[in-house]
Parts: structure tokens; sequence; C-alpha cells
């Protein structure tokens, strides 16, 4: 028999905790061992739990037990998971964890430390789709060309309902708070950090590269309106929370922002809270995975899927698919000047004589060729819709700039890059 | 080092040899070891061939090489394949393999004769598509509730063109096979013969159920018309041909056949050649996965992903999820007539007086309550177009029967079954 241990018995906890017990006999059928979770650690005995495991609120009542096999860390944050989970490590447990945070900034001294022993993550990104795996193994043969996904729930379902009933960033804000899709405080969500910690997970079994989330370019949706939900269904693309990676040459670029697709793409479909993960690999061409990325079941059943892992394969695979940053590829970190894409821009003008001349000769100026265009005409003020032909990051951050400056234009404009497939 | 050893160097052979030449560094880097492709087995020794591996045309050059740590077989068909990868087992070879014939119909006992051996076979089921692995390791928490796969590129092409171009199944295929996506004689993929060998495969890791193809319920696309089309898209739907694995209660409905599902289902945008699987977990959810499901490189991208897991952790995982058939959940094959469905038929009929009240009549007898209804005008007869609400497939077989003999029946009514997810 196999005994877990679970700190941390929340939503997630309290999930696999039921699975292992409710679906026990196809699991033990397929692990070739009964698993049962024993102990848990919770912050707070004194909330009632439904649950029939030994609880304390002391990690040691877990780490220190000879007799625990397995430590779920389910208890979220970075230092005192850290902490945790080394001295799970040390003696001498496996772990399954879905924590991104830790993960987003110490997944290669866990590796490290982990050595031999199972590491497995699977539910830190897109909670239920088994990305991790299926990047770890089953493209392995595959150089990876680019990773874009939606690995948000809380900005997909925001955005989907901004496109599909036309109102305001704030107002869905209010009501997925009021449902349970977004926290209190969600700017964790919404200014895109969620998204980056997964990507960088991501990154690192794609290429073996070693970064923190203060290294990449990270944007949120907190900017995006219903102006820019109109240029888009004009000219046929959906608005998107990308987190991308995207092998360069011999450089990788990370970023994490609002995006612009095409609506007749796969990813252009997924919608709500779903999750959807598109990967192009040299040899496979692209797959794309979907489903739930959050929420207790669908989060419990990648924890509990990378528990029978343990068990029945009983060896670990190198935890982020290299052994070491970098090893194999010799690739590094991309510079955000260097980004080549197309943009979007929306720009709000006073509406008078020679604006739009002025506005397109800082494009000529910086080499910038348009697209489309859209004159929007508002109550005091006209917004400017304009996507461009592709041109460096650097180049539209100066048009940005040298726009902001002129006096007609009433506020900093807003961009959105536009990803082509 | 690695030595591999491919039998059947075709298309997806030589793609094998090449990305494990091409993709050398990144593949050593994962799998922790070199892996070489060192020799082949032709059947035509004298056709040329681009690469640097030992060929010969009798399967012992590899089978009996002690230096050959793995074997990918590659040959198709079912018993020549059997006795090779039989002996490669008992020469104590790690197996690779696309074939899914052979798996179709000797898996479970090839996982006895594999015991601990590593047998691997992503391949075989929607190419490179890692949906084996999926099911195997990150669905495994679950109660798989239902598969729905688009597992057969050449059916969905045809199908796909059908709806977009408007034209005959028989012009389409002639276009399928001029551009390779069909063979010669395409009975295996159009009659459904393909997919359900596929959806076997799939069923045993779900369900541990040994079946074979004569088992269970396959129709192709044969029969398929414009009619059905215009049909469907009069009443939201598209026709795509389903493999389909469903839990109702103790039972598994195991069944392959053109379907008309919602057209708003993210399987309704699986196009062209591409696969696409859905998979209902009881605990996570809807999970889907979209790819190349054909093609010589991914197809080995499947294969050699394959082998790197082999090298790298060394043990096999329960082939098929579970060691022997059946265990852990004692289920058996749903009889054919018990599946309930919704419906959908066209019958011809000369355009006469009282020609739907008798088959409407014929529906009441049967106890079936009619859906939506068309009636499309031809040259010399009408088309009646019909869905139904939910009965079971004896007695809309029943129905059918009864309606083939009405004299003003001009032919035998055509059926496609309409699935709610």
């Amino acid at each position: 028999m196999i005994k877990v241990g679970i700190i941390g018995v929340g939503t997630v906890g309290s999930s696999v905790a039921k699975i292992l017990e409710e679906n026990e006999q196809i699991i033990t059928a397929r692990a070739g061992k009964k698993i049962v979770a024993t102990k848990g650690v919770v912050k707070n005995l004194s909330k009632k739990r439904d649950l029939n495991i030994a609880l304390s609120d002391n990690t040691d009542f877990i780490l220190d037990d000879p007799e625990i096999n397995i430590v779920v860390e389910l208890m979220g944050g970075v230092d005192d998971a850290y902490n945790v989970v080394k001295k799970a490590l040390k003696n001498n447990k496996a772990i399954v964890t879905a924590n991104k945070a830790l993960l987003a900034y110490h997944r290669y001294e866990l590796q490290e430390i982990a050595g031999e022993l199972p590491f497995e993550f699977e539910a830190s990104v897109a909670g239920g789709i088994p990305i991790i795996e299926a990047l770890r193994v089953g493209l392995s043969a595959n150089h990876v060309l680019a990773i874009r996904g939606i690995m948000n729930g809380t900005c997909n379902y925001i955005l989907t309902k901004m496109a599909n009933e036309k109102c305001a960033l704030e107002t869905v804000l209010k009501e997925a708070q009021d449902l349970g899709y977004a926290e209190a405080d969600p700017t964790f969500d919404i200014g895109g950090f969620d998204a980056a910690h997964k990507l960088l997970i991501l990154s690192s079994i794609a290429y073996g590269i070693d970064t923190k989330p203060e290294d990449i370019l990270i944007e949120g949706i907190e900017n995006i309106t219903q102006d820019d939900f109109y240029f888009a269904q004009e000219f046929g693309y959906k608005i998107k929370l990308l987190a991308i990676a995207k092998k360069v040459g011999n450089e990788i670029e990370l970023r994490v922002h609002p995006t612009l697709i095409d609506e007749n793409l796969m990813l252009s479909k997924v919608d709500g809270v779903m999750n959807g993960i598109s990967i192009i690999g040299d040899r496979v061409g692209e797959t794309m995975y979907y489903g739930a990325g959050a929420g207790g079941n669908a989060t419990a059943s990648a924890v509990v899927s990378d528990i029978i892992d343990i068990v029945r394969s009983g060896k670990s695979k190198p935890m982020l698919g290299f052994k070491k940053p970098m090893e194999g590829e010799g690739l590094k970190l991309a510079s955000n000047e260097n980004i080549v894409s197309k943009y979007y821009l929306r720009v709000s003008v006073a509406d008078k004589a020679g604006v739009l001349a002025k506005i397109a000769s800082i494009f000529g100026q910086n080499d910038i060729s348009i697209e489309a265009m859209m004159q929007q005409p508002k109550t005091w003020y006209a917004n400017l819709l304009i996507s461009t032909h592709k041109c460096k990051e650097c180049q539209i951050q100066n048009a940005i700039k040298e726009i902001s400056t002129l006096e007609f234009v009433t506020a900093k404009p807003i961009m959105i890059r536009i990803e082509e497939f």
C-alpha cells in the first residue's frame, strides 16, 4: 500500500482525497497497488471537512512520517512551499505539486535536489490537461518551434464574455468574482502573471531554459475595451490572452500578452474558463490540447494521475525534460525589443484636421507599414484603430512614444500584438 | 549508446531514421543517451534509399542482432508482424510499433509476452497526437465516460471537402487518391475499419476491454450524399466519421459510424486530414486533442518519442493501462441493439399522396418521436430528411426495415446517428 500525505487540503486537496477514495478500484487496477491518502495538513484545524484522513496544522505531521511515500504539495506560495518540498525530498519522499509559482522560481534547484526521486507537477499548468506529459514525453522527438496557449481561465472567461455580451471589463470581472472564477484581488490573473508562471514551466521542458517571471514580457488584459473588440470583429480576429514561447534561431521569445488571432484558428474556439494550448513541433507540426484549466476536480485529476504514474513506473523521468538548463540546445532568451510581430494600436485623438497625417508620418518615419485602419467617432474625441504589417517591437514602441507626445493625442495609445500562426 | 533496428523502412521508417539523425543533439539531451538507428529491414533491397543505415530483406538481420536494443516494427499487416514482434520480445528487445491492425487483434497476447519489456505504440492511434500517453498516464485518475474521435484523416478530408465544395464523394475520393490522402483501395479507411482498430486500442487503455474489430459496430461513409449535408447545414450539424467508446452503466458501447454533431463543438472544427479526439473523464470533464493523424513525419514523431521514453525511463508502464482484460472494472461490451441515440434518416420516396402519413405512422408504431423533418423535391422522387429524438438502435432498425418494404420507397433509407455531447 502506498501512503500519500496532502499538504494544503483546500478545494483541490479535498478532491485529491476523494478521487483516491471514490475511484479506488480503478486506480488500484491501474497503479498495481492500493494508494491511500492517510494524512493532511491544513492551516485552520477548526474548519469542518468531510474527509477520512488525519489532519494537523504542522507540516512535520507528514514530512516526518516514515510511512508516507508521496507528498502532495498544494499549499501554494513560494518560500514556505519551497522549504516543505525540500524537506520532503530530503526525507526521501516523492513529490507531486500543483504549485506553479514555486516552479516558476525554483524548478531547477528542486530538480537538482530531487535527483532520482520522482517529482511530478502535471497540475501546475492547464489543470486537467496532460500538457506537461505531452511536451515531456509525447513530443520529445521534436524541436519545439512554438507554444501558444490560453492558460488562464479567468482572463479567457472575461474576454469571452466581453466579446459575446459587449460589456465592459469591470462588469465581467465583478461577475467572475461573484461566480468564483476570479479572485478578490485579480491582479495575478488579469495582469498575466499566472499565465507567465505556467509558460516558464513549459518552456523549461521544451527548451531547457532557466528564466524567472521578472525576465520576460508580461502584459495583462486591463486596458482592453469594447473598441478593441469592434476592430477585432471587423477584421476577423479574436482577442485572447496568450502565453507564447517561440524559437527564433538560437533565441527563445517568452511573452504573455493580449493577442489578436485569426478567428478561424482552433485556439479561437477556446472560450469561457477553458484552456487550450497549441504546440508546433518541427516534425509533428501542430498539436493542440484543450480542457479545464482550473477547478478542484480537474486539477485533482492531474495530481492523482501523477501519483499513479509514480507508483507504477517507480522511477522518475527527467523532471524538466532536460537535466540541466540549456542542455542540448544552447538557447538563450530573446530580448524583447527584437520581437517581430504585427501590431494593433488604438489611439484616442482630438477630432481635428491633420491628425491622421501626423500619425501616419510617425509610422512612416519608424519604417512601419500600416495594414488596416478605422476611424471611430466618439463624443468628444475619435479613436484611430490601426493594424500594422510586421515590424520589430522597438520600432512600434518608438512610434508609440512619439505618438504619445502629440498634443492632440488624449491618452497613451493601447497596443495589442497580432500573432500569426 | 542505444541501437535501434527498423523493420519496414517506408515513409514512416525513413522519417524515424532521419529524426534520430537530424535531431540527435536534442534527443541525446532528453534521453540521456545517444540513440542510433543502425539497421533496417526492407522488402525491396534494390529500391534506392537516402539513409545511413545497413539494410537487409531478412528480419533476422535485426532480430538476431544482440546489439539492437529496440525494434521498431513498421511493416504493417497482422500475422507476419505478430511473429516478428514475438521473436523480438523473446530476444529481449523493447518494441515500438505503429501497427494498429496488429494491436487490434493481438494486443493482449503481446502484453502477456512482453511482460516487463517496454512495448510502446503511441504512433498507432492518431499519428503524432500523444493520445495513448494522455489516456494511459494523464487521465488515469478518471473513469472514462466517453471517447469520441475523428481518427481517420482520409474520411475527414473527404467529408470536409464534401461539406465545403458541395461535390460528390466519388469526386473527392478520386482527388484524395491523387493527393496520396487515400489508398487505391480505400475500403479500409472509407469503411471505418481503420478508425475501429484505433478505437479498440484506446478502449483497452480506458476500460481494459478485450474486443476484436468483428465484435463492434462499424459503418463507413460510403452512402453519404450532398442531401445529408443539406440537412446537416440546415439544422446546425457537421457530419464526421466518429469512433465512439462510451460507458453506460457497466457496459461499453464501441462503434464507428458517420455522425451528425453540433457544429459548435470543438470536434466540429477538426477539418481536412487532421484528427481530433475528445475524452470525457468523470473528474476532469472534457479534454480534447488535435493534430496530424498520419504522414511520415507526424507518425515518426510519435515513434521516436516512444524510443526516447523507453531509453530514459527504462522500465515499462503497463502496456495497456491495465495488466489484464477487464481488470478493475468488470465491464462488458454493450450489445448494439441497446445503443440509445438520436437518428437522422434519409428516405427516398415516390412523390405521392399519403406517403408522409404512412412513414410517420411507422415511427409512431415503433415509439420513435420525430424531432425535425424536411421534404426535398427531386426530379422523379422526393427525399424525406428526418431526425428523431432518442430511441434504441433496435427501434430505429425496425422502423427502417418496415419503411424499406413500402412500395413507394425507392431505396433503402440511409441512417446517420446523431451524437449529443
